[in-house]
């Protein structure tokens, strides 16, 4: 009951911090989304490669921010989409970084208990995780740069806005009727993965998303038909779900818990964005492609 | 003797049947350029998955030819570069396909000769090399879009044609300056990974380039400036270097000797191109911001 109590007011406080940021300026807009880039990030990272690679890290951190800026600029400001290219000088140098680390080089021989010979783990089968935490992380958040400006090249944050709320619609729908419904006799969603997972909690998910996708409609915050935001919201949704899942496996492969700590009782910033991380670039798709807004 | 023979002439060929697409029209580029993304992808993935994963890897490939079909289409036909965000729908597929493999979800102790308890390995850690061939190689091969169409848009491949003349001018140098000076006596460029390359082959193979460039603009072919040509040399044959060393990284760390055996005395696509993978990039970023062509 206490850690609800915890979970609730530190999530409460965030998701103020995360709505003013969108809303009051495009300057905060950017410092809240690079915080946010920089700490799932960093957190990825983190629990991927267990401390070893600062200079990569640091590298693809500082690629996965310039990947954000170019696409803020490019859509907001007329810059030359070009410029995205530059951001691909960090990553050669990404790649040359590996060449230094010693261990990578070092190939010992270990024998198993059963007798087999195989090589003794020198970390380089992880170092993929510094590419591909911009293609995960980087890149779906620089996404929210191609639905922050209407068509004059006006900041507004309401679009953006309107896709975390039906997010996180989902995510207390889920959690509310996952606990209500789904803990004693439910029917398992995804058990290999994630172990308190239940459709029951996934329905009542999709069915916030989709009664928080009609809301913002009325409001006019979400201004596309009805018939578009209620598709929208069942892509976030299921989506969503993806994403929360895809991050499990990752911490139960890792065997860490929760990504980080800056959260009390939410765990890091990749444990309360995860969803995102999916959700967004298909809902940005959808909007781009098949709204034209 | 034989060997040298066989390697000369399959070289060629290759050799051949290369200049002859980029030159002969749009495409002819097109088809070998996606020939040489499927094969070098093909043999990356091989190599560092060993063989599982294969939904993922069509997945994966597929993504990578339709980055280089978008940025051909952007760069010479007027697409609208928003198209290429669609990408990004098969990429997460390839993050949703990695739920479903089974072995991921099993997480095993098993305990070593030394009585340490570690998880065994079930192939998880490798799963973002499926990612990072995207911006290893996809990438880079579609970075040559940016420079087969000149400013009316009329395709045109001898700029391309010059990156790829230089390069194999750095390879075929560097072979054999390493081999007349660099076998006995020579110093070791970079023995923990590649114990073969010695800085005399460097240095010859940096000669060649820069000669081949200045040959290559005293022709015309490559029509910027004899100074930038230099440069543009240089560049290649220094990051070409970094490529190979790359490339030999991930196979001796895997314990492969070649990538494939697609070209005898060769060995495999990712073999004979890995250079280009980080020279290609450089020189097209070189070319587009600081002599603007």
């Amino acid at each position: 009951m206490k850690d609800l109590l915890i979970r609730t007011i530190s999530g409460i406080a965030f998701i103020i911090i995360i709505i003013g940021a969108i809303l009051w300026s495009p300057v905060s807009y950017v410092a809240i989304m690079c915080l946010i880039l920089t700490g799932m990030m960093y957190e990825f990272l983190s629990i991927s490669l267990k401390g070893s690679r600062m200079a990569g890290t640091i590298l693809t951190i500082a690629t996965g921010i310039a990947i954000f800026l170019f696409l803020f600029f490019i859509n907001g400001y007329g810059m030359q989409p070009l410029y995205l290219i530059l951001s691909l000088i960090p990553v050669l140098f990404i790649f040359i970084s590996g060449l230094y680390v010693k261990e990578y080089n070092i190939h010992k021989e270990i024998r198993t208990p059963e007798g087999e010979i195989r090589m003794e783990d020198n970390g380089y089968e992880r170092s993929p995780f510094l590419l591909s935490s911009l293609l995960y992380i980087a890149v779906p958040l620089s996404m929210c740069n191609l639905i922050v400006f209407d068509p004059e090249g006006n900041y507004s944050g309401t679009l953006l806005l309107s896709l975390f709320i039906i997010l996180w619609a989902a995510d207390v729908g889920a959690y509310c009727f996952g606990t209500l419904f789904g803990q004693k006799n439910g029917h398992r969603l995804f058990p290999s993965v994630s172990p308190k997972k239940s459709w029951e909690g996934f329905w009542g998910g999709l069915l916030c998303a989709i009664l928080a996708g009609i809301i913002l409609n009325y409001t006019g915050l979400l201004y596309i038909t009805l018939l578009h935001s209620i598709i929208l919201a069942l892509l976030i949704g299921i989506f969503g779900v993806f994403g929360d899942l895809v991050e499990s496996q990752l911490k139960r492969n890792f065997g860490v818990k929760d990504s980080g700590r800056i959260m009390p009782g939410h765990g890091g910033m990749l444990d309360r964005f995860d969803g995102a991380l999916l959700a967004f670039p298909i809902a940005v798709i959808y909007l781009k492609f098949f709204i034209i807004i």
